[in-house]
């Protein structure tokens, strides 16, 4: 049952060390860039949304977190961070946290002639940046990278599928906003990544981007021929690039919306709270790292790769509070899928891509123009990505013994774990979702609920935590049977050596051969 | 990064063919059995509770149900059926077309003497029995047998994946009806079957049987002290058992409820929607037959093992339909699950578990005794044994090539679409669910309508049909990457003769060295 029969042993043409040729490497990195578009313009609206934020305070945040983005990722590929090909961006983790400071602050009487939504920024941004104190603590002392060491391929093999598949509840829903534009987008991709992409370099390359712009295209005829009605959500709002201004600079002040008070009390209760918002986005990002290195053909992340990227997702908070996006940073899952459809993982992509980022919300007309992305077709890219993802973390799996009834236990029990508990707890998911909140019980107690809640609605959190447990206490496997003989050789900083002397000895331009 | 490791080659120690001595065969039989009574207790519940049946006559439905089990196992054992170790039960994916039933029924004005539910009950019976024909003709037939030859593993390793994983929604709540008893069972699940069992053969052969216990005994000093109120679903409704009657032989009686009027237009209008549900449940029921010979460590099923178990689950309807138990039949999953964790996959084991069922629906007692099983316990076991079939699915993948991107492309894909496809469609997992609902546009376009409904909201069967296509379309990967070679030497007439003639060289009471 066991023979193997391998044939292909690459899909990367462009390893992280690689240096595809400058213009390429440019619309390369808006490729990547343009999968995490569709969420993280979410966040803005959401959180704007709670706060009833004038609609060009709104847009000057959306601005303000794309902006934030690019020297986020540009941190996280210095020698500060971990240099894997991840795109840092917005986190749902912190919404949590972030509704109950703005619950707080709505509850005060105001003083001051400032109205109401820009103490409510002061306030959050603040809290978020006093708390990322904790990340960077944990990052770059190392406390965190330690837990590699439990960490072992049956643990991190559901627990990256579960980053893709618990993504589900926005998957078809958001193709259900127009099965016509988004089935169309799917198709593309199927057709563009797997099809063309045999005979074409160009589609072999630019699947993603390429699909989306037939999607796009979809869209802006049906919006043209009336087809689409302006209150779908595959319109395209156009006048939104009328109206955007050329040229601003706003998105990179410091504190743009006014210092917050340090003497509020709020302020400190909403840091506190924030701290599961972190421990959940740091958990995730673990997880995260382990995918990308994975989906890159690179070796296992090291500690000190864990430690150094978690550090920098804390600084790159710090900024996020200074820049006030009101929400923090995280290694984004959707460019990690797209790594693997498009088969680029080059660092320098992943920095073309961030300069880009750091020049489109000063654009006013470009960003405004990314922006009309409709929403079946992000739908529909989420799909084919996050399902990469899953598989990408089930091939983990290659190299653990899956005749053993213990590993096949811990790894089944974690995975439906990450998705049933969730479902219990989560009321975005399920309409009978209970809950945790005890906040009856006083400050203390209320925050280590809030923590629990956090995790417990976090699947890939619960199934990494599950089968971390699980694999370190169960007896009735080998070290060689855990598949931990091969992963230790991969995830030291030998492997590592080795794998960016062969990536430097690459020409410029060079791709190789898969 | 594929090097193998491989030292354990087995986890059954009872094969499909070995013959424990007959007292452990039994005992073992009813451990099968417990794992499918909470699910199938659930539906005469549900259909009895939408007909408003008296109490009474709801007890005669779920001993005819548990009586009607024992007999489709049986056939499913004979030369009829594939032989293959799997249960027989109720189906979900009748329920659907039953309430469209129960409701034509409801709307018309009755001129006999018989009260309502009676009529409901003689015309969904009769409904499913003539709607069995479908499936004993593309059963028998060999119709849907051929579907065998575009399955590969990549196909079937997420498909039997989807089919613990989609049952999410059940774990979790289930277990939170209360906490402190499920995860007593839980942990008792966990500490039996991976601890206590390397010491001890009684928790090697029995986890599932002894943790149901454990739960059991939890839940009756948790409702003999007080300290579970009498409305908790972990309350042991103890005077079940008093009233309940020592013997009964009406759970026997063919038609018992009266035989239907086969000149009612609300029967076979019923009898036509009731193809959507048989449609499900076929495709439901090959995952099964897949994840069973896997977990059991057979050879993998042929085109004929396939049409005949069909075929037997459609005779198994037709007499569901003469002893009226509302509802179908269909191979069960929890037992699959429960293969994996006893590490016994026994024919003999199974034929005792189902002449077990033939007597417990007589002896009226021991039926309640059963009956009390709370559900606290059956949630902590679903969590254990749906993530066992979830991770044997995943285990096919051993011979895929999963370097391959358009195997790593489909497999995600299809995995995902089984989870956000049924989120999507099905009212009963997200209250913003849009069900597909065609009925305005008359009854054909309708049957088409409610026949893609059951489909898209069946996960496992979103998962099959996507990676089925997909598969069998994209370029990309040769015969041996896809897993096809090694597979099609397991799937003949030969392996299965090999397999058998092992078997029978065990002596009776001979267990294999693990």
């Amino acid at each position: 049952m066991n023979e193997k029969t391998q044939e292909k042993q690459h899909w990367i043409v462009y390893p992280i060390g690689s240096k595809p040729k400058w213009g390429l490497a440019v619309l390369l990195g808006i490729q990547q860039y343009l999968t995490m578009f569709g969420a993280t313009v979410l966040i803005p609206f959401i959180v704007g949304g709670a706060m009833k934020l004038p609609p060009d305070q709104l847009a000057l945040m959306i601005s303000t977190i794309f902006f934030t983005s690019g020297i986020c990722t540009l941190i996280q590929q210095s020698p500060l961070g971990n240099r894997l090909p991840v795109i840092q961006g917005g986190t749902f983790s912190f919404l949590g946290p972030t509704f109950a400071i703005i619950g707080m602050v709505a509850a005060k009487k105001l003083t001051g002639p400032e109205p109401m939504w820009q103490i409510q920024i002061q306030e959050v941004a603040g809290a978020i940046m006093i708390a990322s104190v904790f990340e960077i603590v944990l990052g770059y002392t190392g406390i965190m990278g330690q837990v590699r060491k439990l960490i072992s391929p049956i643990t991190i093999g559901p627990t990256i599928a579960m980053i893709g598949l618990a993504l589900f509840s926005i998957g078809a829903p958001w193709m259900a906003s127009n099965w016509i534009i988004s089935l169309i987008t799917l198709v593309a991709l199927i057709l563009y990544s797997q099809v063309f992409s045999q005979k074409s370099r160009a589609f072999m390359l630019f699947p993603v981007l390429l699909s989306i712009i037939t999607g796009w295209l979809a869209a802006l005829i049906g919006t043209a021929t009336g087809m689409i009605s302006p209150d779908s959500p595959a319109y395209l709002k156009t006048d939104l690039i009328a109206s955007a201004a050329w040229f601003s600079f706003r998105p990179m002040l410091p504190f743009k919306w006014g210092f917050p008070n340090l003497a509020s009390t709020t302020l400190w209760a909403g840091a506190f709270g924030m701290l599961a918002g972190y421990l959940a986005s740091m958990i995730e990002s673990i997880g995260d790292y382990y995918a990308c290195a994975r989906i890159s053909e690179a070796p296992v992340p090291t500690s000190r790769m864990i430690s150094r990227g978690l550090g920098a997702e804390g600084l790159g908070c710090f900024i996020a509070g200074v820049l006030q996006t009101c929400n923090g940073t995280t290694t984004y899952s959707e460019n990690i899928g797209s790594i693997g459809l498009t088969r680029v993982a080059s660092r320098r992509v992943v920095r073309c891509g961030a300069a880009v980022m750091l020049i489109i919300p000063i654009v006013g007309k470009f960003g405004a123009i990314l922006a009309t992305l409709p929403q079946p077709v992000v739908g529909a890219m989420f799909v084919g990505l996050f399902g990469m993802i899953a598989s990408v973390g089930l091939s983990n799996l290659q190299i653990v013994n899956l005749n053993n009834s213990r590993n096949l236990f811990i790894i089944g029990l974690s995975f439906f774990a990450g998705l049933t508990v969730p479902y219990h707890f989560n009321p975005l998911l399920s309409a009978s979702a209970v809950p945790i909140n005890w906040s009856a019980a006083g400050t203390f107690v209320k925050v280590i609920g809030d923590i629990l809640q956090a995790i417990l609605t976090t699947g890939m959190a619960v199934t990494g935590i599950t089968a971390l447990i699980l694999d370190n206490i169960l007896p009735g496997a080998t070290r060689a049977e855990r598949g931990l003989e091969v992963w230790e050789k991969e995830a030291s900083e030998e492997a590592w050596q080795e794998a960016e002397s062969q990536w430097a000895a690459m020409q410029e331009g060079e791709m190789r051969p898969v």
